[in-house]
C-alpha cells in the first residue's frame, strides 16, 4: 500500500498549456495574497531547488552533448518526479509549515497531462509516484484553459525558447489539454477552470477572483 | 498491471559492495568471453549513456552548487532509475539485439540493495520501477560478497573518490550486503555468489569459472 496524499489549503498551483498566460496570472495572485498580509513563496516546476533546476535543464534544455540522445518517456517521467521530490522536501513543505502560501507554476497535474496524456504513460504509475515521492496536493489548482491553436500562436508570438516539450506537435498538446480538463471535471473541489482565451488582464482578473473566493471559503489553517 | 521482466542470457551483471574487486573480475570475464569470439559490451551503472552519466554525477559527485542540498532517498531512487531507463534503451537492449554479450558493473539489484536495504525504501516500489522503466533482467548475476569491514579497508586502501554513498556508515553497508545475499538466495538460477574475501586473482578465477559454467549450461540464443 503506498502512502496517502495530503491536500494543503495554502498550496496553490497553476496549470495550463503553452500561451495560457500563467506568468501574468501568478503575479496577480501573488499581489492579491500579499495585500492580505500573507507571505507568498513563488516557485515553479520542474525546478525550484538547485538540484531540481539541474534536472529541469537535462529534460528541457539539454546541451549539445546530451541533446543527441533521445530521452525516453520513462526517464522523462522519473526525472520530473525526482525534481519534484526535492522541491517538496526542500521548499514547499517547509514554507507551508511556517504558514506561508506557496504558489507553484505547474505541479503534479502537469505530469498526468504531459507524461500521461502527451507521452502515453500509465496514469496508475503516475499516481503511485505521486503518493510515494510527493505526498502533497495543492488545495487549489487554477487551470488556465485555452484552445491549443490559440495558445500556440501566443507562445510563438513571444520569444519562448524551444525545448523538448514545446517542439511537440498539436496532437500531443490536444492530449495534454484533454487530461487537464478531465482532471478538473473529476475534482471540482480543488480545480477552478479559467477561460484563458481572454486577454491577459481578463485571465489575471479571473484567477484573482477565484483565489479570493477560495480564501473566503477555506478556514485558515496556517 | 505493470509489464513483465525479460531475462536475457547474454546479459551479465556484477554486483557487490565496496572493495569486492569488481573491476578486476569484469576484465577477466571480458577476456574469457572475447576468447570465445563473442562481442562484449562493457558498461556500468549508474551511467552508460551521456545523459545517464550526467545523472550519475548529480547523485554521486555533486558539485559545490548542489552538494549542499540534501538528496532525498526518493529522488536518489528516481534518478538512478531514470539513468537506467536510458541505459537499457540506448545501450543494453541494442547490444543484446545484435547478439553481443553485455557485461554491466551494477544493475537493478544495486537499487534493491542501496536504495531499498540501505535507504529503507519499499522494495515493492523498486520492483514496480524495475518492471515499468527497465523490463530487463540479467541472465547471470555475479555477486562478489565480502565482509563489510574487509571491503571497506580495501576501498580505503585504494584512493577511491568519496561520494554520497561511500560516505555512509557501516550499518548502511551491512543492510546493503544483507539484501544482496537475500536476493541471491532467492534466485539461485540467476545468481552466483562469489567469495570476494580471496585476493583479486582468486576472485577473477572464480568469476571466470562461474561464467564458463553458465555458458556451458545455457543454450545460445544470440
Amino acid at each position: 500500500m503506498s502512502p496517502a496524499l495530503h491536500r494543503h489549503p495554502h498550496f496553490v498551483s497553476l496549470e495550463g498549456g503553452e500561451g495560457a498566460g500563467k506568468t501574468t496570472a501568478i503575479n496577480a495572485i501573488r499581489e492579491a495574497l500579499q495585500a492580505r498580509g500573507h507571505e507568498v513563496v513563488l516557485t515553479r516546476e520542474p525546478g525550484g531547488t538547485a538540484l531540481a533546476e539541474r534536472i529541469r535543464a537535462l529534460v528541457l534544455k539539454p546541451d549539445a552533448e546530451i541533446a543527441a540522445e533521445p530521452l525516453s518517456a520513462e526517464a522523462e517521467l522519473l526525472l520530473v518526479f525526482a525534481a519534484r521530490a526535492q522541491h517538496v522536501r526542500q521548499v514547499i513543505a517547509p514554507a507551508l509549515q511556517r504558514g506561508a502560501y506557496v504558489l507553484c507554476d505547474r505541479f503534479t497535474d502537469s505530469s498526468y497531462a504531459y507524461q500521461g496524456g502527451g507521452r502515453g504513460l500509465d496514469p496508475a504509475w503516475i499516481a503511485d509516484l505521486e503518493r510515494r515521492a510527493v505526498g502533497l496536493l495543492p488545495g487549489l489548482t487554477l487551470l488556465l484553459d485555452v484552445d491549443v491553436a490559440v495558445g500556440r500562436a501566443r507562445a510563438n508570438g513571444r520569444d519562448l525558447w524551444p525545448d523538448r516539450i514545446e517542439s511537440e506537435h498539436d496532437d500531443f498538446f490536444q492530449r495534454v489539454r484533454a487530461v487537464f480538463r478531465q482532471r478538473a471535471s473529476e475534482d471540482p473541489a480543488r480545480y477552478r477552470l479559467i477561460d484563458a482565451s481572454q486577454d491577459q488582464a481578463g485571465v489575471a482578473g479571473a484567477v484573482v477572483a477565484a483565489v479570493n473566493a477560495w480564501l473566503a471559503q477555506e478556514p485558515d489553517c496556517g
